[in-house]
């Protein structure tokens, strides 16, 4: 490699991708790579300051351009900060969600459109796209009931479901589309094991 | 008028735009208009926590696309809580700059792209521009002198001069492109009454 490798997750709630990125940094580590995990938007001074705009309750009348703008303010700092840095000194950088959780959420899902999310995407990551992409599938019944830890449902959970569902069949769109042929459709209703061992067969065939 | 009216004011350091502003404001007051007047990126909430930001000293780390960005937040959140809204209620908006300062000062000087920033004005002000802009030119000499209220310049004002020159360049040549017919060249070497004139001439033929 002349460079570093950025790998992506991606997916709605209770995919599964926080305990799968744990995995494969444990398992790039023990293999002697330089492995980086960031979570957008934190992690950098600045964009925890941004963060905290985003998430104070005195701000209920945020106008959602300025969160979108505000969410892309952070990623540029996160990525000129850690990501981009980490890349050039050939790291392995694991992302927890970044620009397809933007086009799906609030491009498709919210209906601010998918152009303009990636143009903003493209300003704040300097046109940086991940190499591999890791869609973690999982039918959102299942997804739900891991996140609460229970298989019942009240009304609230059931109108968050049509939401799910939306985002679930965005991220399907998307992963078919499969633009700059990075992404990895990965039937994450399989057990950790399972999905790990099909993560690091892909990753292992283009870093080993 | 169906609608309101949005005037911008344009211009470098010492050219005189806050005290036109507030002549124009009370001139149109006396006449019976309901008048705004706003400057980015303070006064509201939202706005003004992103300024800290920009501003506090411990940001010093701060990416310039992430400025670029953050500019940009605060001014969607300007537009939707103050500036569009008085629009709709008809009120005449009188903003100290707006987005023509940032295609001059980050798009052209800092050379962040003329495109980008304007791709970046339209998601912001809701493709919003203004009715009229006043870009009240003067040599940089007297401009900095009035700002300095001396004549007496030293090395780094100098240096200043530089960059001053180029944002009066970058000005005049947004004017004389004459986007949306909006621009109104002032010569504001003149006094301050003389430039009143000539601006009240303008607004009042339209507005009265």
């Amino acid at each position: 490699m002349t460079n570093g490798y950025l790998i992506s997750f991606e997916g709605g709630e209770g995919a599964g991708k926080t305990v799968q990125i744990k995995r494969l940094r444990d398992k790039l580590t023990e293999n002697g790579f330089d492995v980086l995990v960031v979570r957008e938007p934190g992690g950098t001074v600045i964009s925890e300051q941004i963060r905290e705009i985003l998430l104070s309750a005195k701000n209920v009348g945020i106008a959602y351009t300025t969160e979108v703008l505000l969410f892309q303010s952070a990623r540029a700092q996160v990525y000129r900060e850690l990501v981009l840095p980490s890349l050039e000194a050939k790291k392995i950088v694991l992302m927890d969600r970044t620009r397809d959780s933007s086009v799906v959420y609030q491009g498709m899902v919210r209906g601010f459109g998918v152009d303009v999310i990636e143009e903003l995407n493209n300003i704040s990551t300097r046109e940086t796209y991940p190499d591999l992409t890791f869609l973690l599938d999982v039918p959102v019944e299942i997804g739900l009931a891991r996140r609460a830890q229970t298989d019942k449902m009240d009304r609230l959970d059931m109108e968050a479901k049509e939401f799910h569902e939306k985002v679930r069949a965005a991220y399907l769109k998307v992963a078919k589309k499969n633009d700059h042929g990075r992404w990895h459709l990965v039937d994450a209703s399989k057990t950790i094991d399972e999905i790990f061992e099909e993560i690091w067969q892909t990753v292992s065939k283009t870093l080993l």
